[in-house]
Order: C-alpha cells, then sequence, then structure tokens
C-alpha cells in the first residue's frame, strides 16, 4: 500500500508520499515514490504514484528516456501545456499496465498503478492530475484542491477540516504531515521514510524538497504533540 | 454501507450504529441496525449489523422465533453462556448468508453479512464478538477493547487516540459519537439517525438506548464544536 498525497493551493503545490512497498507482509522494502522534473525557470512537475512498483518504475524510466531523447516530442518537459503532460503520463500508464498485465494475465494476476502529476509551465496555470490505472484522469479544482492515492481514508478528515485553496503553503506542510500521521498510525503498508516537495507559484522551479526519514525528531515531536491537541479537545467537548 | 463500533470497557459496554442502508445510491432507506435482547436481571445481549438486509433481516427474525419457542434450545437467551450465544449468532448467519448466497449465485451476486454481538450473562463477564459472514468470530480483550464493522476507517484514529478499558461511559459515549461524526461526514452511504445502546456491568439489563435523529441540535453541537476544537489544535501545532 501507499499513501500520496497533493494540494493544488493559489500559493503552490504541496506534495507528500510515502516510501513503502511490499510483496506480501513479509517482503517490505523502501522505494521512492515522488519524482521530480525540472527545467528550471520553464517548467516544474511532481509524479507521485501508487501501485505495482513494476508498473511504476517502467512508467518513470520511460518519462526519463523521452526527457533524454531530444528529438522526442513527448517529453513531459517539451509538451505544449501540463494537460498534455498528464495526457502523455495517462497514456504511458495505461500502455505498460497493459503489457505487464498480459504476461501476468497468464498466472491469473494483474498490476495496475495511479499517480498524481502536478506542475506548471511558463505561461500556464498550475495543474494537478490524478490519473487512474486505465490512463484517464480528473484535476484538482477550487472546490475540491487536493488529490490522494493509495490509503486515502485515515487521513482525509484533517484535510477536508483545513484545506482551502487559501491555505498557506506553511499551513499546507503541516495538514499534509497530520494527514499522513493518521494513516502510518492506521495503516502497517504506509511507511516512513516521506518525501516532501513544495513548489511555488509561477516560480518553474522546485522550492524545497526533503526526505523525512523515520527518526526525524521534528516529526516525532509534531505527531506527539497532535495526540496530546487531539486528546485535549477531546476532554473539552461537552457530552451530547 | 454501513458503521457500526462496540466498545468493551471495564464498566460495560457502549454501542453506536448508523441506519442508511441502499441498493444502489438512487436507493436509499432507514432501517435499524441495533437489535436488543433482555432477560432483564438475567441477560443481556445487543446485535449490530452491517451487509445485506436480506441476510440480517432473516438472521435477527430467526433469533427472534427461536427466543419466543419455549421449547428452542438454541434461544441466545437460554444458550449457557455468551460464547455459546456467538456461537449461535454465527451458525445462523453461516446459514442464512449460504441460503440467500445459492439463490444469488444464479445471476453472478453473493449477499453477505457482518455482526457485532455483545452482552452479558448473569455468572459469567461482559462479551463482545464480531461475527464475520461465513459465521467464525473474534472477540474485543483489553488491549483491542473496540470492534467496528462497516465503513471503518474514517472514525478509527479518535477511538486508537482515547479510548482504553479504563474510559468512563460518558467519555465513551463522546468517543463513540466523534467517530461516528467522521465516518458520516466522509462517506454518504453512512447516514443519521442513530442508535445508541449502553449496558453498565454487572446489571443484566439495557442501561439506556436512545436514537439520536438528523436534526437532534444536541449532536450538531458536538459536531460543530469538534470541528473548531480540531481546527484549534492543527493551529496550535508547531511546524516541522
Amino acid at each position: 500500500m501507499t499513501y500520496c498525497v497533493g494540494l493544488l493551493l493559489n500559493a503552490g503545490i504541496v506534495m507528500l508520499s510515502d516510501t513503502r512497498t511490499n510483496a506480501g507482509l513479509d517482503n517490505i522494502s523502501t522505494y521512492r515514490k515522488m519524482f521530480t522534473f525540472e527545467d528550471p525557470g520553464e517548467r516544474v512537475i511532481a509524479i507521485m504514484t501508487a501501485g505495482s512498483l513494476s508498473v511504476t518504475q517502467t512508467v518513470i524510466a520511460r518519462l526519463n528516456d523521452a526527457i533524454e531523447d531530444p528529438e522526442d516530442e513527448s517529453s513531459i518537459l517539451r509538451v505544449p501545456s501540463m494537460l498534455k503532460v498528464a495526457e502523455t503520463v495517462g497514456a504511458m500508464l495505461s500502455d505498460v499496465s497493459f503489457e505487464v498485465s498480459s504476461k501476468m494475465d497468464r498466472m491469473n494476476q494483474g498490476a495496475s498503478a495511479s499517480m498524481i502529476v502536478a506542475g506548471q509551465r511558463r505561461g500556464g496555470p498550475m495543474r494537478m492530475f490524478l490519473i487512474y490505472p486505465e490512463g484517464n484522469f480528473i484535476e484538482a479544482t477550487e472546490d475540491t484542491p487536493y488529490l490522494q492515492i493509495g490509503e486515502h481514508k485515515y487521513g482525509k478528515p484533517i484535510l477536508d477540516r483545513v484545506i482551502t485553496v487559501e491555505t498557506s503553503l506553511d499551513e499546507a506542510e503541516k495538514a499534509v504531515l497530520l494527514s499522513m500521521d493518521s494513516t502510518l498510525r492506521s495503516n502497517l503498508s504506509v511507511g516512513m521514510p516521506l518525501d516532501f516537495t513544495v513548489i511555488e507559484e509561477g516560480t518553474f522551479r522546485i522550492a524545497r524538497t526533503r526526505r523525512i526519514e523515520a527518526q526525524d525528531e521534528g516529526f516525532a515531536r509534531m505527531s506527539h504533540a497532535w495526540s496530546d491537541a487531539l486528546r485535549e479537545a477531546f476532554q473539552r467537548i461537552e457530552r451530547l
């Protein structure tokens, strides 16, 4: 399992992913699920992945191949818009899923993945897309400024309560970390370390990117403070 | 969908269920999912149900038939222990699921249900069981003093943080209502009104049972207060 969450705010884009992958409970590994692509000052794209690692690694590798080939018109750093980026990633995901699944069909198994793709090119607005395993996608809007993939339920209540498009990047950072904290507590298949990325509006580059390790003291402190704050808030609520 | 939660505490048993059932999003109804059985001063049992209404209604009807037949040794008000109660309900659930599913198999469909069964008989401890669709079951313990059926994820974080076997019945009432509140907000297929039941340890009767209607002002007030408290707590948390 996986938990990735992306926020599309007026001030910028905030993305957070975990790194745990597992093939059965007895085979657990750490793999990066956050990938960034930059033509600094011109275009910035961040992609988070959930699902079959054989599918997502192949998609990311092919996206990189296309970027490195100066003749390749389908490079996500050169296609004309963020919508085209989403279409390119969606088509690649659909192709790779189909290739991998046709092999796995023989064993009555399947492989699929989903992705969050977000970014901004010079001359266009910031956009964020959730790409389904079939390659089609939906987009974050003012009404629903966040997208999640993987184990989304435990971390949703906090986002519903505090996130609007007006939320500042600092507040947004707290919100995604607390959303992740609730998920980490409840689902063993979501695990540290975390990858955190911020893109500020109109800069066309990664503003901050950071790996938060399992032993990160700041994150542990935030997690304890949130537990204490919840318990205190609970005490103050009056009975029915 | 459904959300039912039961707590097995030193002081007693607290149970809360929603009432929404749906056959597709365009066919939504209200049905009771909380059923109580009493031989006051001797035995008390509460059952909450999730899953196919055709299965759960039949199980409850047959349990009632057995209770009304003075010759029927399988009456849950007469079998010798709470473990036997769980076994009786489990066997009934398994039988009914099988009967209904054999009809539905012809249409490539299935029907299943799960239940939480809790109570106390004179001479025995309080016990609470989660009965799976296949009829087997697990039991609440000191380490894990709560059981959930249906849409359990949204409402789990608050329970994990505040419930232990030492929790008072008043605090437990708040906790299950706030757990339900988070679920109601996030899953449209869980809906008001709610049914709430308390059994106090060693009394062998229902202490309180109450239906909380959609327009209940106390519940709305609690829900708003909790939202405000969460937002305040969020504000007070320091950034990483």
